[in-house]
């Protein structure tokens, strides 16, 4: 299968598809990552009608070559089945999990044919991966989805990785709804992961006009609510036993995080207090350390907020980065 | 150019596509409709990121064959530009309208060699079109943006058909949104029509849920907004000059009606008094006629909201249908 990186899809490494076919099969495979993947009636194209997840793809040394990982795979597999059963689309993971597989076998197995830089072997390799699921084709009403499943995997882009390193700036904007707007309207898709995503991204590009890196959102109260692709966490000030804190997901319709969770998870057996929460800019504002967490990105510190610094405890940082995994 | 109209794919008749290509030219022009038109990484499949606009294409008959118009073209592809500039995207319209006129010529051609069946001579034939543009694909920072434009002709569904006959019936639910939440806001996109419709279909399968055949949006303090793919007009109760009220876009985020538009002016010419205001659910209950209208479908007459029958005065929506043009 020719998998060609381009100039134009320069990031894209592998794509896997498994989509619905005009005779009434399917079609379930690697392609070239510059081959097209839907038709024009794919209603995921049409409507942003599907929904995703982002996940790490990390490779460790083993007997012939490499060996693929996705950290924290069940989480991300549980969220998207949730995701889909909130969309009324089909909910068993089988199928997403093996079009996985098949990616990362094809990403390790072209990984560990490329001759390793000096010095490489020691660190894990890593990419981006995205698996998606969209309607497909409309169908007539009372027949079954069929849904497409596309996953890519792509070369973790240079932003993330000069984020660990040196952190972000981030712009506080509201996403227009009360703190309880979700509450009783499932139709809102409150805390599922959509391909709809045309908001969240107009909110990082006015993040960038305003001369930060990254976006966080508020409820139209000021609460806080999430990044556009992270979940926001926290260390407040003050000594005793280091305490972590993040919004708690429910009727403010905020997505529960992979990452944050595994992150709690940890750092509670590394004997933090660590809780999700309701929270404020203020308290971002007063605190020793201030972090966005996603899968792929992992937790990166904020460094200035509204274009004024914020405190970053770089020891905390580093600590959470590793329990992390990263 | 093969076309097939197949079992999955069934109601697409003709489809344009004009995008980037890796060797950095574009490919512009019709495909067939079986033929995937994005890749993996398109940001419109993997974003809902991009803007479209739903047209109305009928056939009259010309000097050898037929003839293809869009009707109110002007207003479509002027609201299409705004959507694109809010969207920083490319905003020229000429692209399109080229696309838009090779997929409209050769939906007419096609049209024409098929056999006509009886008594169909006399009424003109249409069509629905889709006209979309996504960001393409992921750009460096800076570079400009490369978009995916595609264009599709389908067959009118049966539900629309259907709608404008007998009309709908509707059920109500919340957008979740405060009456003045997308006021200095612009990066919630309200009134900008994008591919981010997964909230839009999710209301329309929580009306049919609700055993009504699409959904009426409202504000969080229950003023009305409008439906997912429509925007909602009515005629107040009592005498003398007759008169048509609908929503008037601004803060609540509504989109700018084009088939609204264009039948209110009609109706002020025909001598009604037509405005846009605000409303509620009491309003339409009290109304002499309630009708949903969209550029495909029409107006429609809205004959039950939430379970309860609502007066239909049948001269009156149709005298709105014909003035609309349907």
């Amino acid at each position: 299968m020719p998998r060609t990186v381009t100039g134009v899809s320069s990031a894209l490494l592998v794509v896997a598809v498994s989509r619905a076919l005009p005779d009434g099969g399917r079609s379930s495979g690697l392609v070239a990552v510059d081959e097209p993947v839907v038709t024009a009636d794919d209603l995921g194209l049409t409507r942003g009608d599907g929904c995703f997840e982002g996940l790490r793809l990390v490779a460790h040394p083993a007997e012939g070559g490499l060996e693929a990982e996705v950290p924290n795979l069940g989480a991300h597999l549980a969220r998207m089945q949730r995701s889909a059963r909130s969309l009324d689309l089909p909910d068993d993971p089988a199928p997403w999990a093996q079009l996985l597989d098949l990616a990362a076998r094809e990403w390790a197995t072209s990984t560990t044919g490329r001759p390793l830089a000096r010095g490489e072997e020691a660190a894990p390799r890593e990419a981006a991966v995205k698996l998606s699921m969209t309607r497909g084709l409309p169908q007539p009403a009372g027949e079954p989805v069929q849904p497409t499943v596309v996953v890519t995997v792509s070369a973790v882009d240079a932003a993330s990785l000069a984020a660990r390193r040196d952190g972000v700036r981030v712009a506080s904007m509201t996403r227009g709804y009360g703190p309880e707007a979700f509450a009783g309207a499932p139709w809102l898709l409150g805390g599922v992961k959509t391909l709809s995503y045309a908001v969240h991204t107009a909110a990082q590009r006015e993040a960038v006009r305003r001369g930060a890196d990254d976006a966080l959102l508020t409820a139209a109260d000021g609460t806080l609510l999430e990044g556009p692709t992270s979940a926001v966490l926290w260390v407040p000030g003050g000594g005793g036993v280091p305490r972590l804190r993040t919004v708690a997901p429910g009727s403010n319709g905020i997505l529960g995080s992979t990452s944050q969770q595994l992150l709690f998870e940890r750092a509670q057996r590394a004997g933090w207090d660590a809780t999700a929460t309701t929270g404020t800019l203020a308290d971002l504002r007063s605190a020793r350390a201030v972090l966005l967490t996603s899968a792929v990105r992992g937790p990166v510190a904020v460094r200035e907020l509204d274009g004024q610094p914020l405190a970053v405890d770089s020891a905390l940082v580093s600590e959470l980065q590793e329990l992390a995994g990263f």
